[in-house]
């Protein structure tokens, strides 16, 4: 038997024992619904029928986009750094949002035009002042590419130690919709048309020329076939943000030191797909916290097979679906913890 | 100016003020989709555009019920007061549900078979042993339904001086989606058929059998038509669990003290629907946690226009559905109150 194959097995082992665990709780078999679902996924993220996830935090990833230089925003780079200071304040939507919830909110500067003072709450892990313009170049070198994969895994390293075992990824960065639609287009393989929204507003020159910028951009990159894991990087590097990038190697850290990763909208599950391409298997440790308005996100769900927690219109980004969602993801990990098993045998 | 008008005019001058306020937040207009709109209808609640709602609290209503001689359940009325129990050692599925969002919970005993012992958080308010099998006779006399009525308004009282001002709405009670599907049909005149569902589990002698007790309990009763609160009243004592008319009452004791409803499931909703005949205006105060997977549910939401805030196909009951929107309702408020408002006006 090989390694991976032992693994497998004892995975399948633990699911059978987290339904069993489920079936046995004094409820109607199945009456908690999608809870239980859930249940299992975590369960089998903690390696436990009794999962503790400690602490939970949002992250919210923030950077700059070149791109924004061909009118493919409502709203100049300058807004980025003014949510983010909100951010830091404690008053954007995602604080108020993780507050509600007992969540801690950290932003990490993963490469605004401008830094900010320092905080307590901000990282500073800066790339460069902003990506380079995609529609002309690629928006980051090879050395910048790799070393936001890094920072990401080095900041999920720090979580360990903080007993932080269920992780929110929100972003913010004005243009950061384009770059989400070209990395999640160049590895889905779904039509660019279908990814392509009105982020935090419908640019002035329309979405055809959002459209039109983000269609020439693939047609300038024209990243030849490789394997999968170059070819990611490739397109990472191509058509990332900073904070994307970062996130996708934060996730991929995450997955791989067994925490749960709450993906928030359609930036955020751009990053997952690319963490997803970087390390296969990542993906099973996300929770799909919400549906996002932004039309691409219901796109990406769809593709990835998966059903979100929540569908409430929203379309904020910056981690706020995330913030709704783990209440509900400690809610099943309590169910299999806390609430009351019935005597005797529970088989299927 | 009559003094109803006046309040209605005020009321939409407050919704007014509390869009053009969620306007001028720090985020794209509308971008926290249906949370804006639950922010308006908790500030009109709350009758400000900075409501503070206090504490949140669940009440669990239990009563049993004399229809289950009829073979209408799965399970046994014992089953009733051994989830009661669970509820008062807080290892039911709504105290582990209520934990991870921080909100207590209290059982009132409106009528079960037996009374438990006493217990902190247990609220005597026993009307009698069980309702009367409504196949056969009415549930209730006039007297006890008036005295369920009126101790729920009571027990809502006692919520002010506790800084309550989210209450969620839970039951336990076998046999109560028969008595729910029964008020519920009478009340809304939707198909008894969509009304009846399996419940905690079908029963043995399967659903239509369930179905042809309920309509042989419609046929018995024989309601004459009436003016709305009289037949109301009729139709509660007739078909109603106590757990169902007291927390009816206390539905429109809550609304009236400016307190936010949150309605679980089918038995929940079939309450508000009550209260809602009881005393018009109670529903402005529901907010709808989710659909259940009881098929009635989605039914009775469909018939009231509400879009729940979850749907999760959980069929617990309980308050379980209540205990998961507890946190979105309080993500409303708070962003109402503490989420950063950009200068300047906001007109529409």
């Amino acid at each position: 038997m090989t390694v991976q194959s032992g693994v497998k097995q004892s995975q399948t082992l633990l699911a059978d024992e987290l339904r069993a665990r489920l079936r046995g709780k004094a409820k109607p078999v199945g009456s908690l619904g999608r809870l239980e679902d859930l249940a299992v996924q975590i369960g089998l993220i903690g390696g436990s029928t009794s999962p503790d996830l400690g602490i939970a935090k949002i992250l919210v990833f923030a950077g700059d986009h070149g791109i924004t230089a061909e009118g493919v925003t409502a709203y100049p780079s300058v807004v980025t750094r003014e949510i983010a200071k909100f951010v830091l304040a404690g008053t954007a939507g995602v604080n108020v949002l993780a507050r509600a919830a007992g969540v801690g909110v950290e932003l990490v500067d993963a490469g605004m035009l401008e830094p900010l003072p320092p905080h307590d709450l901000l990282l500073d892990r800066r790339i460069a002042s902003g990506t380079k313009n995609a529609r002309r170049e690629p928006a980051m070198s090879i050395e910048e590419c790799a070393a936001a994969l890094e920072a990401g895994r080095a900041i999920d390293a720090h979580l360990g130690a903080e007993n932080v075992g269920i992780v929110g990824y929100g972003e913010i960065g004005i243009g950061n919709t384009s770059a989400a639609g070209l990395v999640a287009h160049a590895l889905t393989g779904l039509g660019l048309k279908s990814l392509v929204g009105p982020g935090a507003g419908t640019p002035a020159l329309g979405l055809d020329h959002k459209y039109q910028v983000l269609s020439d951009t693939i047609d300038r990159a024209a990243i030849a076939p490789s394997t999968s894991e170059k070819r990611t990087f490739e397109v990472l590097r191509q058509f990332g943000g900073f904070e994307i990038v970062m996130m996708a190697g934060a996730m991929t850290a995450a997955a791989a030191a067994g925490r749960v990763i709450v993906v928030d909208g359609f930036i955020s599950t751009a990053g997952a797909i690319a963490a997803e391409a970087l390390v296969p298997g990542t993906i099973d440790n996300c929770v799909f916290a919400h549906c996002s308005a932004e039309p691409g996100h219901a796109a990406l769900l769809k593709h990835l097979s998966v059903k979100p927690l929540l569908e409430l219109e929203m379309r904020l980004g910056e981690g706020s679906g995330a913030a709704l969602a783990i209440p509900i993801i400690r809610a099943a990990e309590l169910m299999l913890r806390e609430m009351a098993d019935l005597p005797g045998e529970h088989p299927e």
